[in-house]
């Protein structure tokens, strides 16, 4: 990616962060990332290419921090962030899913901007495929670490709890990003979760045998 | 309530729903609820009175269409919408939070409100005591009927999982009203979690008995 192209998304998700999806105003997008209206126009077309660009950009950075990026075998693999090859699934599960919960600014913004993004969704579909996407890339990394860990359960009950984790996992985020909830009772909450729904697909598949 | 109160609170949660809490402009509620800004100053004093009243508005409308309000002893009480009296915990707990899944204009613009209430407490900290006070009673409310079917449990496990599954219930509804999730599929999902919560906690009484 150039350097601007990056300063410009960079700048799109704290604009969208900060003023949301309705706040994000190209040419204080231009102002903000120090470069001509014109430029971004030719990088992203149109307000939508931005939205949709911010929104990729946002789901990489979330990979790396969280380590997931390792796995998907992404250019941010071997940065400092990443796991060590070799992990086992249940560290790599609770890497991905309490890495989320990081008092760091990059962490902050970047969950504010997917919460932004994704509000902004109600009104206007013009994202929600790419929403649904990532969502579902998303759901699909967990519920292959939770069958790993519980090989005989079914997989529909290991995708039913992905999807219940992940969705757990924005709305405690909303309430620590909201300044309700401290960032280590949120970790906490969510490492009990982990716990619950790796229980219960443990004794779902034992049941089978 | 007085009937321009009303139409006023109602308006608010409109405009909240529709436009965010920086799209809420005083004039524009005014023109929504068909009064005076005037008169709107006179009942909420500023724009934060109604911030307050439009939050406290939104939590009585959700504990109406939940029932929630039964158990509160409100004066929704007797409405069409609350459960029977004598009803159990198990039946009480899934009407409380898979009620919030119903593809109703009213719910929908209540949550989506709801969501955007709390997006706001991100950046300004001026509703996060009233946030904070009508989650944590919802907490209380659910744990309370998680204590009374797991009264072996331990109180601070049964907070918890009302925690977590208040938490989910936010995170699912943000996938739902986005189009990411339908609802039907997000009520099971819910589903899922008070049982998968309520065999945890089940089994926790018997290895303490």
């Amino acid at each position: 990616m150039s350097d601007r192209r990056r300063a410009i998304l960079e700048g799109a998700a704290r604009v969208i962060a900060r003023r949301g999806v309705r706040g994000l105003r190209v040419g204080d997008l231009a102002a903000e990332a120090g470069v001509s209206t014109a430029l971004i126009y030719y990088h992203f077309k149109d307000r939508t290419g931005i939205l949709r660009q911010a929104l990729a950009f946002i789901t990489d950075r979330a990979d790396r921090y969280t380590g997931a990026a390792d796995g998907a075998g992404c250019e941010a693999a071997g940065s400092a962030g990443a796991p060590p090859s070799g992990t086992d699934p249940r560290q790599l599960l609770e890497r991905i899913l309490l890495l989320e919960f990081q008092d760091l600014p990059e962490v902050r913004e970047n969950s504010t901007a997917w919460g932004e993004l994704r509000a902004h969704a109600i009104f206007d579909p013009e994202l929600r495929e790419e929403l649904g996407a990532a969502g579902a890339a998303w759901v699909e990394e967990v519920a292959a670490l939770l069958a790993a860990l519980c090989p005989a359960a079914p997989p529909e009950a290991a995708t039913c709890a992905a999807e219940r984790l992940t969705a757990l996992l924005e709305g405690l985020s909303g309430r620590w990003l909201s300044g309700l909830l401290p960032v280590g009772h949120a970790r906490d909450l969510m490492r009990g979760a982990i716990g619950v729904e790796i229980g219960r697909l443990g004794s779902l598949g034992s049941q089978i045998d």
